[in-house]
């Protein structure tokens, strides 16, 4: 395993992709090249750079090579894996996906997934995951692609569709976060010490960023009247995670509130940050911005995200002259981890994204949905998951349906079809005549993305 | 075919049950024995009075007798078809369920079926339903059962979890009444005259009174095109249909714009009246009474059905004491149909509503859904219908979910999973507070009719 | 409907084309155009004048004009309804197929559905029927495609393998052959008079030639006791139908003891001649020559049908030439029924082979299986038709099985899978080395028809 | 997990037994009491006094008590694990079971899972299990509940079907050894040293005793190609695996010539002992006991049965008094892993026997079939293992069927869907008269465990 090939499409990422150099580093059973591809082709350089300085410290576990590379073509030809994490458009979409909805009281706290700037993400997105489907099955038919990119469902439903016969899988680590808690839950309510989040084992259920949890257990503990405890004493202030975590003093945090209001009424551990909880749901959290402030959670700005990204740029640019030192500390991102199961270097069961062919039962086959997989050499395999109660079958399968109708509209460019769904989300509140209109002002405003439609 | 026994539960109904006497006077092919039964038992013994009369008149081809019996196992004992067609509970009931949530402006055109009043209405429906299907049962299992009572799908689906090898359906007229409007688009676009409902061939998919066409066709000519222009002639001022049947003059005619808007917008027939259509979608036609109004439908309301019940009791003294002549006259609807097929006289096709076995791809199993099926000597057998296209299939899973999330609540008695079925609902736009204390206002009104409910 | 273009494969043969003729001739409310294809061009060039002497007929109600063309492509360019009649190779092939295993004492009733014959049939008819499903994709994708030819379920399947979206159907009246049967039997048993074969209704499950009956009725007439009493009554000498169809007279006939013995086996009524009824099992009624005769049915020799092909060649040049009068009587087979049906001309529910959608529970999705369907406008929906009991599923889901081996390995063109499918026949009682000798002897003796093979 | 209670049903075994209580021996983390009920009540005490033995040796980790109990609710009563493992009837109806049909020429290996042996072998144990299954429900409905008794599918298929609610599968070790084989086939074709079966990595598809992997790999290597020329390199002579395990010294062993013959036809490994594979095909391999000798593999006669019971009969009397030692050395059985894993205490994937809810694509749903599944705490949950091949599912799909008509033939003591499913089984060679004397008087020699039925 000495030779791999990663082809990283999205490779001028200053997220992900330092992320993955940090985890390859201290790997060292499997080395190779990573290929860079971006539509940015500067930011792909400047990671080129920052990724082979690593080769040479002696910190250093796993070897690889870096190389920018201009073209999809090029990134994908022969490769063993491939990795996808972009930004579909630009910023400038997202802060319409985010607020065009503000003026008519309709929230997102991240917007990306679900809601009606998850819903025009999705429709930029899936003519890029087309084509990126297209160019594995002529570069790369036998790789394994990686999906990290949001709406990770509707990006992997798009490979899939596009390409019946790709390995793909779509990864995401709210699951991890929710694991986490657990663990913390432990030590607050029975004084358990030094629980690792990988030691829960969980049964997952549910659609990506709206999944759920029906099992959960530490060695021999049932991990479920634990965190019922757990839920109703922290249920009124939230849970604080001390400084660091608190949600006053970062966009992403929250006092999972949402979470443990989920549990008291549906009985079942949600499974993801209450900021992308809150978004699958009638406006019961995201009612107005008091409401959120109430619950205790954030309406990430994309304002923000601008000034962010212009900071990584410019620490990006360090790393790359070598003016800042590239910190290696695992990330506690699995995407090595599989990586090194699929080589057949130790089995894994982990949540993964993709089409149900019957894992989960009660929702559509060939919805992309999250369960548990187990990966080894060559091979994921989801685990059978059972069903969800009807209560939450309910919730998740109207998302599981949009998820259908979006994608079929992405990829008809069916306006109509595309405009159903918008009218169908659970936060859409405004009435049909504003809703029509706010589809068509968002629609135009990521119109350089939608190739091939006729807007109105 | 001479010794049938048909055992009618809700035998002292003013309105199916002479529906269903005028039918069989004029059939001559069956007769036998009519054993009403109803909570009512004078109501039934009028409703015998009423049918004797029958069999000794000169324009009366089915000879028939009817007794009034005072318990259910009477009437069941060794029938060969059970009709029922109960008002479950009683309108002071009704009236919380279509009223109560108007003052948190959730308006509601029939409030039987979808929406807060039809959930409540099922709550209390289905305790009954299973003891229907256990006196099915016990008394006479190879019976045939006949559904008439709102909510339909609820009643089907009761009947089929309680005792799962039960002979039943559910019927319903919504369907007709969209042929006929069929036969009216024929006339009105393509001047075809004397086309009547059952020539008119459809392909039926949905769930009841949210049932929808995605074929149609008169002998050679396909009639999806016909409609297209006949709504599109007549969306702006809707159809009427002459003094008799228009919208302003009857609480239950409608000007037909809401089936316009739907196909304009789905490209589907939807295939009931619009006072049912509206009330599965979100409030886009019931926002407020003057939305209603320009839609041309109407809000029934329930004071009007307790005038018009004690109209039809005063009539019913008349009729069985031979001061008013009961008038023979074919309802159209098809009860007497079915059962004459199912004694091998005649075969048919129409739609019904039974659990899916398949019948509808892309819809829960075990849903009562309808779709056409093949009737003839003892076998009703679904007609496979296909499945909704994505956009339509989405609103409709929605509601096949409730169902399930519905039916189970009300045969556990289950608070939390009701609630959570009331919160999901389209037309439900009270914040959730507020939705909460209204369910727990509905629950105590109908309470009467929750035997084993803890109520809050 | 005057302007139907038919399009027929197979066009010069004497049997279905002439049955075909006769039908059309009969029935006024279609014509238009039959353009006759076959590779045999000089005999489509006879059906050609015999069918347009046919227009000038008083006696005649259709008018067709008959047209012989050289290519597919020109008879299939645009056309309606594409009928196909083939014989897959020549009686040198079938000669193989029937009379090769008889060395090692496998004897085979007709040689062209199961068996190692109806394997070797298949094999070399999949390719042609790949090539017909690819121009009607092109030619005529909105053409309703009926085939006849046998294996006919293999023929269909490779249609909706190689074009998932044609619109076909296999027609076949072994089932009509049945419900004849049971209209002699009610006359046998009741002495009811005049019971036509089609007033008998039955529900179809199976595979074609092994379809069987659960439920027979005529009118309010349960069937099933009566034909238990009936095949008790005759078992044992078998049902003479008086010398015509006499099992000794004829080639095709049989004295329904096979029928007789499964019913009073399995409980149900098999639906197809004993002939092919017989090659579905192991060697029961087909162990040798001597067990045929005891069974009261007949091992057709191909020799038979070349010396009848000779006799009807003569007689199709003196039908062209005049010679002889074209008798019009009408066959008793449904396709102008179905065609009229299809354009809207009469609703008609039938048995027919379709891909299994879910109409059988308990068969594989895809195969090929025979149920009811109703046929109306442009619409072919099979009526679900439940469960087969367990013993006979197993018998019949081992030839669903069996199909799709053969039909996957007659696309692939793979020799081991068609070997394992051939050790796999209830009737291979070789030894192992045996049968795998005999089936490359076979597949040599059909390598005409084999392109791409790589043989033995 | 110190006081977990096991019931043993056949706890005066001298195989599996005793195997359990050496894996017992070695394990620290579990402790608690065996419960020893037979039918045999003196053979439960004398294994009661060898269980008993162990906790007092210094050599020994786990610490049990053993105690003999009287009756089926004692043994059950409040238990966390139920072990079953019984011998269904007595050696003189298994003798009948394998050597009545060798009069007609048909040969088995074991007779205790296929064939015309395991069929009657089922029908006396399902009544068995039908109690056990009722037991459970009533004395410890949340027990887990395994199974080694064969015919093993029938036994959990047994169990599913009278309670549905059970948390039961059934155990086998046939994959381990074809596991074991892999790692001999590294070592001859790669020279790769010290590979352990449990570390093979396998996908599992089938049903027990007829399973299949297509796939295999040891860390990053694939063992497929490594099989194929281990299989080419051995196929003539078979493989030897030294005195111990030479197929001429044991009644066990074989040279693997009939798993590298499947292979060489069908592409995938078959995953059991060749003596089992044999029963399942037609009499390729147990034409004769020639034939048997030529693929290098043995017929297990009864009488050598009998003669060991009675040696460990004596053993077992040495044991419990103390004249000889209990041997403690672990199995490689995986009983108390997966006790162990269902505690909570260490996640383990195995291969493992469960109704079919689609982690087998292709076969029918409720069938026990065997796949690899994730034991966790209080959970096992099958990994979805894909679709076999044509060629092997037409094979495999055969004996799924024959599952459930024999099942439902025990179940409701149908002695005519016995017989069909009897003469249906590959074995059948013997002409159908014979084979329903051979059925008739196998019946009669099983009749002591056959309550209820009516035989002829």
């Amino acid at each position: 395993m000495k030779n791999l090939t990663i082809a990283y499409i999205g490779g001028g990422s200053r997220g992900w992709a330092w992320t993955l150099m940090a985890d390859l580093a201290s790997e060292s059973a499997i080395s190779g090249t990573v290929r860079l591809y971006d539509i940015d082709f500067e930011a792909a350089r400047v990671n080129e750079s920052i990724g082979n300085r690593l080769k040479t410290r002696t910190d250093v576990a796993g070897k690889w090579n870096y190389v920018a590379v201009a073209t999809l073509a090029e990134a994908l030809e022969g490769a063993d894996f491939v990795i996808a994490s972009i930004l579909p458009g630009t910023f400038a979409e997202m802060r319409s996906d985010v607020h065009a909805p503000e003026k008519h009281g309709i929230w997102q706290s991240v917007g990306d997934t679900s809601g009606p700037g998850g819903l025009m993400r999705a429709l930029r997105t899936v003519p890029q995951y087309e084509e990126i489907a297209l160019a594995v099955r002529k570069y790369c038919p036998d790789a394994w692609v990686i999906n990290y990119t949001n709406p990770l469902a509707q990006c992997v439903r798009t490979l899939y569709e596009t390409f019946p016969a790709i390995k793909a899988f779509g990864c995401c680590h709210e699951v991890f976060g929710t694991q986490k808690l657990l663990a913390q839950a432990a030590k607050d309510v029975l004084g358990l010490e030094g629980v690792t989040r990988d030691e829960i084992n969980v049964n997952v259920l549910g659609v990506n960023h709206f999944t759920w949890l029906d099992s959960a257990s530490w060695r021999d503990v049932d991990l479920f009247p634990v965190y019922a405890q757990f839920a109703d004493r922290h249920f009124a202030e939230g849970w604080e995670k001390g400084e660091e975590g608190h949600w006053l003093n970062t966009w992403f945090a929250s006092a999972e509130r949402v979470k443990f209001d989920l549990f008291r009424r549906y009985g079942l551990i949600a499974a993801a940050g209450d900021r992308h909880l809150a978004e699958f749901l009638p406006p019961w959290y995201l009612a107005d911005p008091e409401t959120v402030r109430s619950w205790k959670f954030t309406l990430t700005p994309v304002s923000w995200r601008i000034e962010n990204a212009a900071k990584l740029r410019a620490k990006a640019a360090d790393l790359a002259a070598g003016k800042e030192i590239f910190e290696l500390k695992k990330s506690g991102e699995e995407g090595v981890r599989l990586i090194k199961a699929l080589c057949g270097l130790g089995e894994l069961k982990t949540n993964v994204n993709l089409p149900n062919r019957g894992q989960i039962e009660g929702l559509p086959l060939g919805t992309v949905v999250e369960t548990n997989a187990v990966f080894s050499k060559d091979s994921v395999r989801p685990v059978m998951a059972g069903r969800l109660p009807p209560r939450v079958e309910a919730l998740v399968a109207r998302h599981a349906h949009a998820q259908t109708a979006i994608n079929t509209a992405a990829r008809a460019k069916d306006r109509s079809l595309a405009l159903s769904a918008f009218l169908d989300d659970p936060l859409m509140t405004a009435g049909r005549a504003d809703a029509e209109r706010l589809f068509d002002e968002m629609l135009r405003a990521t119109a350089a993305y939608l190739p091939g439609w006729k807007l109105n």
